[in-house]
C-alpha cells in the first residue's frame, strides 16, 4: 500500500447555507419539520427565501464542513462535490480552499445553480434546513478521481449523497476504489428523513462492508433500527458495521466495535447559539483521532470539542483554530 | 409640507460584506491602513480574496447598515443603492427588504458585478475594508426620485458617494429636492482618508448649507479641519453646520450646534468582537431619536446602544430588534 497523500477525502453536496435566525412560527406556517432536512425545488427555495428575514451567508455542505474542520486540526485533507462556475460557488471555492482543503471538482459551467440550504436557526439553537440541491444534483461517477481516492487513508461520505440520482453511483465507485486500495469508508446518515428514505440501502451499504464506519446520531439510528431502544439500536449497530459512532447531543457518544462499547462525554458550553454543523464538526474530530491513531476515547473527545465549537456561533464551518483549541485541552493533535 | 411617508430614506454604495477573521500580518503584508477604507479595482480584489480566509457574508454598505438599523427600530425607512441583477446583487436586496427597508432602485443588467467590501477584522475588533465598487460606481442622479425623496422627513448621505463619478451628483440632486421639500439632510463623513480626499467639498456642503447634520468620529473631524486638538475641532463643526454629531468609540460622543455642546457616553459590552458597522448603527441611532422628538441625550444613548450592539457580533446589520432593544434599556422607542 502506498502512503496516503491525504488523510480523508469527504464527497458530499456541495451547499451554501444561507442562515436567519427567526421563531419557531416560521416553522409551523410552512410546514417544516424542525431540526430535520428537507430537499426542496427552485420555485420552493424562492417563495422560503422571499419570506425569510435578512441572512448570513457561509458556506457549508455536511461533508464539506467535516473536512473543513479535519483542515483545522491540521489534516491533510481533499473535497470532492459540484459547484456551478456561478458568483456562488466562487465563494464557496474560495472558502474550501481557504481552509486548506484540496478542491479539484469541475464546476458546471451550465445547469443549475450552485446548491443552497435555506437554514432556519429557531431561539433554543436548533437548526431546520430546507436544501436547494441545484448544481449538486449533477454530481457523477466521472468526478471521482481514481488516483485521489486511492490517495487517501480514509474517504468520508454523507448519506445525503442518496439522493442526487447519480451522485450513489460516485459514491459506490469511490468505495470500490478505497477498498481496492487498502483503505476505509466511512459514512455519516445525515438525517432521519434521509434514513426513512434509504433504510434499506443503508444497512445493505453496512452488511455488504461497502463501509467500515457509520456516524449517526440517536434519532438517525433509531430511524435505522426502527426501534425506540437505544440499547437494542446500538447493539444491532456493532453487528452490521466494523465501528459505529452514536452521538446524543449534551449527553456525549457512544462508540461501538463489535460488542465492545465507549462511552465519551459531550464537552461543555457556554451557549447553544446554532446547531447547525454539530455533527459534522463531531465527524470531523473523531476521524481526526483515528487519523493520528489516538484511540476512540481521545476521538471522541477531540469530536466532542470540535461540536462545542461550532455550535456557539452562527455557521457549521470552525471559527478558530481546532488544532490550536485540542491542544489548549490537551488532546492529541 | 406634506406629510412624510418616510422617516429617513438612505442613499450609499450598495456592498454585500466578505468577512475573514485575521492576524495583523496580513495587513501589513498587504499594505492596508489599519480600520481604513481603501478602494480596489477587480484584479486587487481578486489578489487580496484569494488570499484571504474561510468569510462570512452578509449584507452591508455604509447607509445601507443605517437604514436597516432605523428599520429595526421601527422607523419608516427607503434606500437608494446601486446593486446588478447577479446572484450577490439578489442576497443583497433581499436582506434590504426582509428588514423592511423600501428599495426600488433599478439594479444594472449589464457592467460590472454588485459591489463588494472585503474586511479583515483583526483579533482587537478593529476591521479594515478593501472596497470593490462594482455596480455601485453607476448610480446616476436619474436614480434619484423627485417624489421618492421629498416623502422622506429626513435624507441620509454617505461620504462615501464622493467616489464614484456619478454619485455626488446623484447626491447634490437629493439635497435639492430635499430642502425644496423642507426636509433635513445629513452626511456621515465615512472615513478619515475620504475626508483627505474631498476636505474642501466637504466643507462646502457644510457652508453652504447643502447638509445640515454631520456625523463624523474623532479621526474624521480631526481630518477635516486638520488639528489634532479635539476642542478646537468640535467647535468648528459647531460653526459650520447646523447641528454636528461626533463619536469617540469608548468616550462616548458629542452633538453640537452652534456654541452649544452636549455629551452622551457609550453603552457598555461584554466583547468587542468586529466594530463594523459601528459608525452606521450609531448614526441610525441618533436618527430614530431625532425622528421621534427623543432630544439629543436620548438620541444620543440610542445611537449608543445600537452601535454596542452591532460591535459584539460580526457584521454590520444589527442581529436583534433595537426597538426590543431600546424598550429594555428604558428608551424612547
Amino acid at each position: 500500500m502506498t502512503p496516503a497523500k491525504y488523510d480523508v477525502l469527504a464527497i458530499g453536496n456541495a451547499l451554501f447555507d444561507v442562515l436567519v435566525r427567526t421563531k419557531d412560527d416560521f416553522l409551523v406556517r410552512h410546514g417544516m419539520a424542525k431540526g430535520s432536512m428537507a430537499l426542496i425545488d427552485q420555485a420552493q427555495a424562492a417563495a422560503i427565501y422571499a419570506d425569510m428575514g435578512t441572512a448570513t451567508e457561509i458556506s457549508g455542505g455536511s461533508a464539506a464542513n467535516t473536512i473543513v474542520g479535519l483542515a483545522s486540526f491540521g489534516a491533510r485533507t481533499a473535497y470532492v462535490g459540484k459547484i456551478k462556475d456561478d458568483q456562488i460557488g466562487k465563494l464557496y471555492a474560495h472558502d474550501i480552499r481557504a481552509a486548506g482543503v484540496a478542491f479539484d471538482t469541475k464546476p458546471a459551467s451550465e445547469g443549475p445553480a450552485t446548491g443552497c440550504s435555506y437554514i432556519l436557526v429557531t431561539p433554543d439553537g436548533e437548526r431546520t434546513m430546507n436544501t436547494y440541491l441545484g448544481a449538486a444534483q449533477d454530481l457523477v461517477p466521472a468526478d471521482i478521481d481514481e488516483a485521489q481516492i486511492a490517495a487517501a487513508s480514509i474517504v468520508y461520505l454523507e448519506g445525503y449523497l442518496w439522493d442526487p440520482p447519480q451522485a450513489k453511483e460516485a459514491f459506490l465507485k469511490a468505495s470500490k476504489i478505497a477498498h481496492g486500495a487498502g483503505r476505509k469508508v466511512a459514512l455519516t446518515l445525515s438525517d432521519s428523513f434521509c434514513v426513512d428514505r434509504y433504510r434499506a440501502e443503508f444497512l445493505d451499504l453496512m452488511r455488504s462492508k461497502t463501509v467500515d464506519l457509520i456516524f449517526a446520531n440517536e434519532s438517525e439510528l433509531h430511524a435505522l433500527y426502527q426501534t425506540s431502544d437505544f440499547d437494542t439500536a446500538l447493539k444491532a449497530l456493532g453487528q452490521d458495521v466494523a465501528l459505529g459512532v452514536v452521538t446524543r447531543s449534551e449527553k456525549g457518544c457512544a462508540v461501538v466495535e463489535g460488542d465492545s462499547i465507549t462511552l465519551v462525554p459531550a464537552a461543555s458550553i457556554e451557549q447553544l447559539v446554532d446547531t447547525t454543523g454539530a455533527g459534522d464538526l463531531f465527524a470531523a474530530g473523531f476521524l481526526f483521532g483515528l487519523v493520528r491513531n489516538a484511540g476512540y476515547e481521545n476521538a471522541g473527545r477531540l469530536a466532542a470539542l470540535a461540536a462545542a465549537e461550532v455550535i456557539q456561533h452562527i455557521g457549521a464551518r470552525p471559527q478558530v483554530s481546532l488544532k490550536e483549541l485540542a491542544q489548549q485541552h490537551g488532546l492529541p493533535v
